[in-house]
């Protein structure tokens, strides 16, 4: 069976994600699609809407053939990390190829880029340390390095401010690095804009856009146009059981409370907590009694506001720097949810698996990154300060695969 | 003036207390009465049920002349350290004396019992390691070697069965140990058994029966025989602004995420943590989702459930070993609230302190032990779960000692 896999956060599955599956599915001519997708921490250092399980439900409603989750550890990671995680996982699973939404849609677009860049890695390395010693954030020091380096260049290049080409730049990068096999694909995205906050189309609208409107009018209903109905009555049924939806927001108490134990040394030996922002968080942390003032308070133009939440994600988690820098890629392989097809394939290449088959965490609780993906699971779940949320600590024990 | 020391929690402020409080004066014909009182976590190893600022209010309105803060460090810590850092202040204080409420009554018997253990010290210590090693807890050890060196002895001793009499000694001891000139005093308690529950009287309740009888009843009408009006007053208006009272039961939820954001090796980095207990606290917290289940599931013979509730808001305000083996004596006089005569006694006394005298915490906040305080006191407000809680945090930074 040909498989070609997919990395996605489903935060939540929307009508874009639908049109990306089935656009993979075809342009592949694949007959099992597998999605690596993060726990319940994502990638923009933020708690899931809704936990791994209800996403992973909703994938599979959708059509996605087999769930595989992305450890924390990268989930949470800078793109680079969190790209070679998935890749490693999706080549592991033997997937012939893989199929990224991008803004551009070319991929020799991407593939001419990732030459450019390859060739000229000492001066545009250069370029980017040069311009981040003026105190302006990495991503946009990338930005100013890239427009250096390709400003001559007259074959077609991808636009590295778009937060989708830059991921899948990073995909095809990790794709060499790995010295996988596995083939890119890539597709236009029909939101143009990851940023964008208003409705696209009666239809379409991205993720970020659709927790807006539902934080905004706290009312599912204004989200139903943008959405499968699998999809909307999974963020329902999560309703009417866990009491909220993740959020910084949600957890902000919590978070505070965290902060506040630590001495600002100790802060500073979280992951990604740099240059001084743990005097910054802590501060804030003092006086600010919810996320968003706590957030407009330390926020810098040294450093993303996804980057800052991801250091907040790591301070929720207890995640350090020595912990991140001992990681180096996914050391097993945990299904999350599969339907039938997608069982059929795993069994077809079970034998075959470099990493270990997780389907019950207990017989392999002694790994450190898995410990990681139950602490994430378990600290999220109180973050929802529910009763539901206190009865599913410890459920990645408890819950099998989910099977459709 | 002639000033007396007493050690005090006041949570809450009871009949009891003012007996005490009035038998102190008359019994030391002093002027003004000095109340080193424990901030926002107790002896006990519990949140206090409303906080420092609350409990300074009770004692000033039933007369108390000066309420002097019992660094955390000290007021969470086992019997003698605890007296240690109290009678420490209150010498620092220039009291004349300090007289503490036991069920003995009588200061002759405390005193033989302080020079029989100290003549014994060699085969008491050693009988009490002995006991400890068959695996039963360390009061339960007290007891049983105290039992066997004062077996042949025919003066009066105390019954170091009971907790006051425990606390008592500690405070002789610490006197004697601390080469103070402090005169000690004591008074029979008029409730017998500090772990009565029931009403011992028309009007007298232990504090411990008190906050059963307001969480069982949860009416604060049921309490009002016991304690002075101004006492009720202070918990009503604490309700009405704060939501909720301080618990283990409150605070279980934030416990639960902070055992679980740790590994069980760093759990046993807290302070009193030992003997494997941070593998029953880590284990208890995977599964319980209240706290009762959660202590009656690590309760264990060797320890106390009073030692056990140490370790564990140790281990929520994140207090360590290495902390409290640093620890010493106070280094600082803080004052939570005085009346007049407090107020003159203080100024009288002021050139000839040894110690620096803390009004506005943001002029000591470099003091290790009182960022500890703050920390503590942070920690409570957060661990209440309201409104109020989350807007105290910082307040010991705004809040200037009580005046009435």
């Amino acid at each position: 069976m040909k498989a070609t896999g997919i990395v996605v956060e489903y935060n939540p599955f929307h009508n874009g994600h639908l049109h990306h599956l089935e656009q993979s599915r075809v342009k592949t001519d694949s007959e099992v699609m597998i999605a690596v997708m993060s726990g319940n921490f994502l990638q923009r250092g933020e708690p899931a809407l809704v936990d791994k399980w209800t996403r992973t439900k909703m994938a599979l409603n959708a059509g996605v053939d087999l769930v595989i989750e992305l450890p924390y550890a990268f989930a949470t990671a800078q793109a680079s990390d969190f790209a070679k995680g998935a890749i490693f996982l999706l080549d592991a699973l033997k997937c012939k190829s893989f199929c990224f939404g991008s803004e551009e849609g070319s991929l020799r677009a991407f593939l001419h880029t990732y030459e450019l860049l390859t060739e000229n890695e000492a001066s545009y390395n250069l370029a980017i340390s040069t311009l981040m010693k003026e105190g302006i954030s990495y991503p946009k020091a990338l930005n100013e390095a890239y427009k250096l380096v390709s400003k001559d260049v007259s074959v077609p290049l991808v636009d590295l401010s778009k937060p989708n080409n830059i991921l899948g730049y990073h995909y095809i990068e990790a794709a060499q690095m790995l010295h996988t096999q596995i083939q890119p694909k890539t597709i236009q995205r029909v939101v143009a804009d990851y940023h964008d906050d208003a409705k696209a189309s009666e239809t379409i609208a991205s993720a970020t856009g659709i927790r807006k409107i539902l934080f905004d009018d706290n009312d599912l209903s204004a989200i139903k146009p943008f959405m499968p109905t699998t999809s909307l009555d999974a963020l329902n049924e999560w309703q009417s059981t866990a009491d909220s939806f993740g959020s910084w927001e949600r957890f902000y108490p919590l978070l505070r409370l965290i902060i506040l134990r630590h001495t600002k040394e100790s802060l500073a030996q979280c992951a990604e907590v740099t240059e001084g922002m743990e005097n910054a968080i802590w501060n804030a942390a003092t006086t600010c009694i919810t996320f968003q003032p706590f957030m407009e308070k330390i926020k810098s133009k040294r450093f993303t506001w996804t980057r800052i939440q991801r250091m907040l994600t790591h301070i929720y988690t207890e995640f350090t720097w020595k912990q991140l820098r001992e990681i180096e890629l996914p050391t097993y392989i945990r299904p999350l949810g599969m339907n039938q097809k997608g069982q059929a394939y795993l069994q077809s290449i079970k034998k075959d698996l470099q990493l270990p088959l997780v389907s019950r965490v207990a017989a392999s609780k002694d790994n450190k990154l898995l410990q990681l993906d139950i602490k994430a699971a378990n600290l999220y779940y109180l973050g929802l300060q529910s009763s539901y949320g206190q009865q599913m600590v410890g459920s990645d024990f408890r819950i099998a695969p989910i099977r459709i």
